[in-house]
Protein backbone atom coordinates (compact mmCIF):
# COMPACT_ATOMS: atom_id res chain seq x y z
CA UNK A 1 0.00 0.00 0.00
CA UNK A 2 1.26 2.97 -1.17
CA UNK A 3 1.52 5.88 1.57
CA UNK A 4 0.84 8.41 -0.76
CA UNK A 5 -2.56 7.21 -1.45
CA UNK A 6 -3.45 7.09 2.06
CA UNK A 7 -2.69 10.52 2.41
CA UNK A 8 -4.92 11.36 -0.82
CA UNK A 9 -8.00 9.85 0.69
CA UNK A 10 -10.85 11.51 1.43
CA UNK A 11 -12.04 10.51 4.76
CA UNK A 12 -15.01 8.99 3.80
CA UNK A 13 -12.82 6.86 1.94
CA UNK A 14 -10.11 6.64 4.56
CA UNK A 15 -13.40 5.51 6.72
CA UNK A 16 -14.38 3.15 4.34
CA UNK A 17 -11.13 1.35 3.98
CA UNK A 18 -9.86 1.59 8.09
CA UNK A 19 -13.43 1.99 9.28
CA UNK A 20 -13.26 -1.76 11.07
CA UNK A 21 -9.51 -1.86 12.04
CA UNK A 22 -10.97 -1.69 15.74
CA UNK A 23 -14.46 -3.52 15.58
CA UNK A 24 -17.79 -1.53 15.06
CA UNK A 25 -15.67 1.81 16.03
CA UNK A 26 -15.20 3.66 12.50
CA UNK A 27 -15.42 6.62 15.05
CA UNK A 28 -11.26 5.87 15.96
CA UNK A 29 -9.87 5.33 12.39
CA UNK A 30 -12.44 8.81 11.71
CA UNK A 31 -10.80 10.86 14.51
CA UNK A 32 -7.01 10.14 13.48
CA UNK A 33 -7.63 11.11 9.77
CA UNK A 34 -7.60 14.45 11.23
CA UNK A 35 -3.54 13.76 12.18
CA UNK A 36 -2.64 12.68 8.43
CA UNK A 37 -0.04 12.74 6.69
CA UNK A 38 1.15 9.22 7.90
CA UNK A 39 4.41 8.87 6.99
CA UNK A 40 4.11 4.75 7.11
CA UNK A 41 1.12 2.58 7.77
CA UNK A 42 2.95 1.90 10.97
CA UNK A 43 2.86 5.39 11.80
CA UNK A 44 -1.22 5.14 11.21
CA UNK A 45 -0.73 2.53 13.36
CA UNK A 46 0.75 3.93 16.39
CA UNK A 47 -1.92 7.14 15.61
CA UNK A 48 -4.39 4.60 16.37
CA UNK A 49 -2.73 3.27 19.20
CA UNK A 50 -1.81 6.37 21.48
CA UNK A 51 -5.91 7.22 20.05
CA UNK A 52 -6.91 4.37 22.30
CA UNK A 53 -4.28 5.04 25.01
CA UNK A 54 -5.41 8.89 25.48
CA UNK A 55 -9.21 7.63 25.88
CA UNK A 56 -10.39 7.67 29.76
CA UNK A 57 -10.90 3.71 31.15
CA UNK A 58 -15.11 3.88 30.24
CA UNK A 59 -14.10 4.81 26.79
CA UNK A 60 -11.50 1.27 26.32
CA UNK A 61 -14.53 -0.45 27.78
CA UNK A 62 -16.70 1.05 25.58
CA UNK A 63 -14.14 -0.12 22.65
CA UNK A 64 -13.97 -3.61 24.62
CA UNK A 65 -18.00 -3.71 24.13
CA UNK A 66 -18.06 -3.44 20.87
CA UNK A 67 -16.74 -6.89 20.06
CA UNK A 68 -18.24 -10.09 19.98
CA UNK A 69 -17.87 -13.14 22.20
CA UNK A 70 -15.55 -15.71 21.00
CA UNK A 71 -17.43 -18.83 20.08
CA UNK A 72 -20.73 -16.58 20.75
CA UNK A 73 -24.17 -16.72 19.58
CA UNK A 74 -23.15 -14.45 16.81
CA UNK A 75 -20.46 -16.69 15.62
CA UNK A 76 -23.32 -19.27 15.35
CA UNK A 77 -25.63 -16.99 14.00
CA UNK A 78 -23.92 -15.75 11.35
CA UNK A 79 -24.35 -11.66 11.70
CA UNK A 80 -20.20 -11.08 12.71
CA UNK A 81 -18.43 -8.67 10.57
CA UNK A 82 -16.34 -10.70 7.80
CA UNK A 83 -13.46 -9.85 10.03
CA UNK A 84 -14.54 -11.46 13.11
CA UNK A 85 -15.57 -14.04 11.50
CA UNK A 86 -12.42 -14.88 9.33
CA UNK A 87 -10.42 -14.82 12.94
CA UNK A 88 -12.64 -17.09 14.73
CA UNK A 89 -13.01 -19.49 11.59
CA UNK A 90 -8.73 -18.87 11.61
CA UNK A 91 -8.73 -20.73 15.27
CA UNK A 92 -11.17 -23.29 14.72
CA UNK A 93 -14.33 -21.40 16.86
CA UNK A 94 -16.76 -22.54 14.16
CA UNK A 95 -16.18 -26.31 14.15
CA UNK A 96 -16.07 -27.01 18.30
CA UNK A 97 -18.72 -29.92 19.76
CA UNK A 98 -21.49 -29.06 21.56
CA UNK A 99 -19.00 -29.99 24.77
CA UNK A 100 -16.87 -27.39 23.93
CA UNK A 101 -19.25 -24.71 22.87
CA UNK A 102 -21.23 -25.01 26.09
CA UNK A 103 -18.22 -24.91 28.00
CA UNK A 104 -17.18 -21.21 26.10
CA UNK A 105 -20.83 -19.58 26.38
CA UNK A 106 -20.27 -20.66 30.53
CA UNK A 107 -16.94 -19.01 30.45
CA UNK A 108 -17.81 -16.20 28.18
CA UNK A 109 -20.68 -15.48 30.73
CA UNK A 110 -18.40 -15.37 33.74
CA UNK A 111 -15.72 -13.56 32.68
CA UNK A 112 -18.89 -10.98 31.28
CA UNK A 113 -20.62 -10.70 34.75
CA UNK A 114 -17.12 -10.19 36.65
CA UNK A 115 -15.71 -7.76 33.93
CA UNK A 116 -18.77 -6.17 32.37
CA UNK A 117 -16.76 -6.31 29.01
CA UNK A 118 -16.62 -9.39 26.95
CA UNK A 119 -13.37 -11.28 26.84
CA UNK A 120 -11.26 -10.42 24.03
CA UNK A 121 -8.32 -12.15 22.06
CA UNK A 122 -6.46 -12.27 18.91
CA UNK A 123 -8.11 -15.32 17.86
CA UNK A 124 -6.21 -15.49 14.42
CA UNK A 125 -2.98 -16.47 15.91
CA UNK A 126 -4.25 -18.84 18.41
CA UNK A 127 -6.27 -21.96 18.63
CA UNK A 128 -9.44 -23.04 20.93
CA UNK A 129 -7.48 -24.83 23.09
CA UNK A 130 -5.58 -21.83 23.95
CA UNK A 131 -8.15 -19.42 23.66
CA UNK A 132 -9.96 -21.80 26.48
CA UNK A 133 -6.78 -21.61 28.30
CA UNK A 134 -6.33 -17.72 28.33
CA UNK A 135 -9.91 -17.16 29.18
CA UNK A 136 -9.75 -19.55 32.07
CA UNK A 137 -6.54 -17.40 33.38
CA UNK A 138 -7.82 -13.86 32.70
CA UNK A 139 -10.86 -14.76 34.93
CA UNK A 140 -8.70 -14.24 37.71
CA UNK A 141 -6.68 -10.96 37.00
CA UNK A 142 -7.85 -7.53 38.74
CA UNK A 143 -10.21 -5.09 36.97
CA UNK A 144 -7.71 -2.44 36.02
CA UNK A 145 -5.41 -5.06 34.83
CA UNK A 146 -7.74 -6.94 32.58
CA UNK A 147 -8.80 -4.00 31.19
CA UNK A 148 -4.95 -2.82 30.07
CA UNK A 149 -5.11 -6.88 29.09
CA UNK A 150 -7.88 -6.60 26.50
CA UNK A 151 -6.61 -3.73 25.36
CA UNK A 152 -3.69 -4.82 24.04
CA UNK A 153 -5.64 -7.99 22.48
CA UNK A 154 -7.33 -5.17 20.24
CA UNK A 155 -3.91 -3.79 19.37
CA UNK A 156 -3.18 -7.44 18.07
CA UNK A 157 -6.05 -7.64 16.32
CA UNK A 158 -6.26 -3.87 15.02
CA UNK A 159 -2.46 -4.84 13.65
CA UNK A 160 -3.05 -7.75 11.77
CA UNK A 161 -6.50 -6.53 9.93
CA UNK A 162 -4.04 -3.08 9.16
CA UNK A 163 -1.38 -5.64 7.76
CA UNK A 164 -4.44 -7.19 5.50
CA UNK A 165 -5.21 -4.10 4.11
CA UNK A 166 -1.53 -3.29 2.80
CA UNK A 167 -1.51 -6.74 1.03
CA UNK A 168 -4.90 -6.68 -0.39
CA UNK A 169 -4.48 -3.31 -1.17
CA UNK A 170 -7.93 -1.81 -0.39
CA UNK A 171 -7.20 1.43 -2.24
CA UNK A 172 -6.77 0.78 -5.37
CA UNK A 173 -10.22 -1.27 -4.87
CA UNK A 174 -12.51 1.71 -4.18
CA UNK B 1 -39.48 3.76 30.06
CA UNK B 2 -38.43 2.72 33.80
CA UNK B 3 -34.97 3.49 34.54
CA UNK B 4 -34.78 0.56 37.14
CA UNK B 5 -35.31 -1.24 33.49
CA UNK B 6 -32.18 0.48 31.84
CA UNK B 7 -30.15 -0.19 35.18
CA UNK B 8 -30.97 -4.14 34.58
CA UNK B 9 -29.96 -4.26 31.36
CA UNK B 10 -26.97 -6.20 30.46
CA UNK B 11 -24.18 -4.04 28.61
CA UNK B 12 -25.13 -6.25 25.49
CA UNK B 13 -29.00 -4.81 25.96
CA UNK B 14 -27.67 -1.81 26.38
CA UNK B 15 -25.92 -1.16 23.34
CA UNK B 16 -28.39 -2.85 21.30
CA UNK B 17 -30.95 -0.13 22.50
CA UNK B 18 -28.98 2.58 22.88
CA UNK B 19 -26.43 1.88 20.19
CA UNK B 20 -27.09 4.34 17.46
CA UNK B 21 -27.79 7.67 19.96
CA UNK B 22 -25.07 9.11 17.86
CA UNK B 23 -24.81 7.82 14.99
CA UNK B 24 -22.42 4.74 14.51
CA UNK B 25 -21.19 5.28 17.34
CA UNK B 26 -22.30 2.20 19.61
CA UNK B 27 -18.50 2.42 21.55
CA UNK B 28 -20.07 5.75 22.80
CA UNK B 29 -23.46 4.19 24.87
CA UNK B 30 -21.09 1.20 25.30
CA UNK B 31 -18.68 3.42 27.75
CA UNK B 32 -21.06 5.30 29.12
CA UNK B 33 -22.72 2.09 30.71
CA UNK B 34 -19.70 1.95 33.19
CA UNK B 35 -21.38 4.75 34.65
CA UNK B 36 -24.78 3.00 35.69
CA UNK B 37 -27.06 3.13 36.87
CA UNK B 38 -28.53 6.55 36.33
CA UNK B 39 -31.12 8.09 38.11
CA UNK B 40 -33.50 8.97 34.91
CA UNK B 41 -33.00 9.03 31.36
CA UNK B 42 -31.78 13.08 31.37
CA UNK B 43 -28.55 11.67 33.66
CA UNK B 44 -27.91 9.00 30.77
CA UNK B 45 -28.05 11.95 28.23
CA UNK B 46 -25.60 14.13 30.45
CA UNK B 47 -23.45 11.38 30.38
CA UNK B 48 -23.00 10.77 27.07
CA UNK B 49 -22.69 14.28 26.26
CA UNK B 50 -19.85 14.74 28.96
CA UNK B 51 -18.25 11.91 27.61
CA UNK B 52 -18.28 13.46 23.85
CA UNK B 53 -17.23 16.87 25.41
CA UNK B 54 -14.56 15.05 27.28
CA UNK B 55 -12.98 13.86 24.01
CA UNK B 56 -10.06 15.93 22.14
CA UNK B 57 -10.59 17.57 18.74
CA UNK B 58 -9.97 15.06 16.57
CA UNK B 59 -12.52 12.68 18.47
CA UNK B 60 -15.34 15.23 17.88
CA UNK B 61 -14.01 15.47 14.59
CA UNK B 62 -14.49 11.32 14.21
CA UNK B 63 -17.61 11.39 15.56
CA UNK B 64 -19.13 13.85 12.98
CA UNK B 65 -17.20 11.57 10.20
CA UNK B 66 -19.22 8.52 11.01
CA UNK B 67 -22.28 11.09 9.85
CA UNK B 68 -24.07 10.85 6.53
CA UNK B 69 -24.05 13.91 3.80
CA UNK B 70 -27.34 15.66 4.22
CA UNK B 71 -29.49 14.29 0.92
CA UNK B 72 -26.48 12.90 0.02
CA UNK B 73 -25.77 9.58 -1.82
CA UNK B 74 -26.49 7.83 1.16
CA UNK B 75 -30.09 8.79 0.55
CA UNK B 76 -30.73 7.95 -2.54
CA UNK B 77 -29.09 4.77 -2.33
CA UNK B 78 -31.09 3.41 0.66
CA UNK B 79 -28.13 2.86 2.49
CA UNK B 80 -28.66 5.20 5.42
CA UNK B 81 -29.29 4.15 8.84
CA UNK B 82 -32.92 3.79 10.07
CA UNK B 83 -32.53 6.81 12.18
CA UNK B 84 -30.97 9.03 9.38
CA UNK B 85 -33.46 8.17 7.12
CA UNK B 86 -36.57 9.00 9.07
CA UNK B 87 -34.82 12.12 10.47
CA UNK B 88 -34.17 12.89 6.42
CA UNK B 89 -37.38 12.50 5.25
CA UNK B 90 -39.14 14.50 8.23
CA UNK B 91 -37.05 17.45 6.76
CA UNK B 92 -38.17 16.03 3.08
CA UNK B 93 -34.98 15.67 1.97
CA UNK B 94 -36.01 12.50 0.17
CA UNK B 95 -38.32 14.54 -2.27
CA UNK B 96 -36.11 17.27 -3.54
CA UNK B 97 -36.09 18.10 -7.24
CA UNK B 98 -33.22 17.66 -9.51
CA UNK B 99 -31.81 20.99 -9.08
CA UNK B 100 -32.13 20.74 -5.01
CA UNK B 101 -30.66 18.00 -4.89
CA UNK B 102 -27.24 18.94 -7.02
CA UNK B 103 -27.34 22.38 -5.19
CA UNK B 104 -27.25 20.77 -1.89
CA UNK B 105 -24.26 18.27 -3.48
CA UNK B 106 -22.64 20.73 -4.10
CA UNK B 107 -22.79 23.03 -1.15
CA UNK B 108 -21.83 19.51 1.25
CA UNK B 109 -18.96 19.35 -1.20
CA UNK B 110 -17.79 22.62 -0.59
CA UNK B 111 -18.61 22.11 3.37
CA UNK B 112 -16.20 18.74 3.43
CA UNK B 113 -13.68 20.31 1.75
CA UNK B 114 -13.51 23.18 4.04
CA UNK B 115 -14.13 21.73 7.15
CA UNK B 116 -12.59 17.49 6.73
CA UNK B 117 -15.86 16.56 8.18
CA UNK B 118 -20.18 16.65 6.62
CA UNK B 119 -22.31 19.37 7.14
CA UNK B 120 -24.39 18.05 10.52
CA UNK B 121 -27.24 19.64 11.50
CA UNK B 122 -30.34 18.04 13.13
CA UNK B 123 -32.83 17.79 10.22
CA UNK B 124 -35.76 16.35 11.71
CA UNK B 125 -37.13 19.90 13.20
CA UNK B 126 -36.56 21.79 10.13
CA UNK B 127 -37.33 21.73 6.50
CA UNK B 128 -35.26 21.42 3.55
CA UNK B 129 -34.60 25.47 2.91
CA UNK B 130 -33.64 25.70 6.51
CA UNK B 131 -31.30 23.33 6.05
CA UNK B 132 -29.64 24.51 2.77
CA UNK B 133 -29.88 28.25 4.46
CA UNK B 134 -27.73 26.80 7.62
CA UNK B 135 -25.27 25.11 5.34
CA UNK B 136 -24.23 28.57 3.64
CA UNK B 137 -24.05 30.53 6.37
CA UNK B 138 -22.07 27.70 8.44
CA UNK B 139 -19.59 27.77 5.87
CA UNK B 140 -18.52 30.51 6.95
CA UNK B 141 -17.41 29.48 10.23
CA UNK B 142 -13.64 29.60 11.56
CA UNK B 143 -12.62 25.58 12.24
CA UNK B 144 -13.00 25.42 15.91
CA UNK B 145 -16.56 27.29 15.86
CA UNK B 146 -17.74 25.04 13.41
CA UNK B 147 -16.33 21.75 15.35
CA UNK B 148 -18.23 22.68 18.18
CA UNK B 149 -21.43 24.09 16.33
CA UNK B 150 -21.90 20.33 14.73
CA UNK B 151 -21.37 18.53 18.04
CA UNK B 152 -24.41 20.76 19.53
CA UNK B 153 -26.21 19.53 16.96
CA UNK B 154 -25.20 16.09 17.25
CA UNK B 155 -26.86 16.55 20.97
CA UNK B 156 -29.84 17.34 19.26
CA UNK B 157 -30.44 14.66 17.28
CA UNK B 158 -28.93 12.07 20.41
CA UNK B 159 -31.70 13.80 22.72
CA UNK B 160 -34.77 13.06 20.06
CA UNK B 161 -33.43 9.41 19.57
CA UNK B 162 -33.32 9.35 23.28
CA UNK B 163 -36.87 10.82 23.50
CA UNK B 164 -37.93 7.93 20.70
CA UNK B 165 -36.74 5.08 22.61
CA UNK B 166 -38.49 6.16 26.31
CA UNK B 167 -41.39 6.25 24.29
CA UNK B 168 -41.21 3.45 22.30
CA UNK B 169 -39.86 1.59 25.32
CA UNK B 170 -37.39 -0.41 23.38
CA UNK B 171 -36.38 -2.40 26.50
CA UNK B 172 -39.43 -3.94 26.79
CA UNK B 173 -39.17 -5.21 23.17
CA UNK B 174 -36.32 -7.11 23.76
Amino acid sequence: MDVGAIHRLSYEDFVSVFGNVVERCPFIPAAVWSQRPFPSVAALQAAIFDFIEALPESGKEGILRCLSDLAGKELRGGTLSRESREEQGAAGLDRMDAAEVSRMARLNAQYKERFGFPFVMCARTSDKAAIEEQLRERLRNAHAQEISRAVEEVKKICRLRLQDLVLTDQINKL
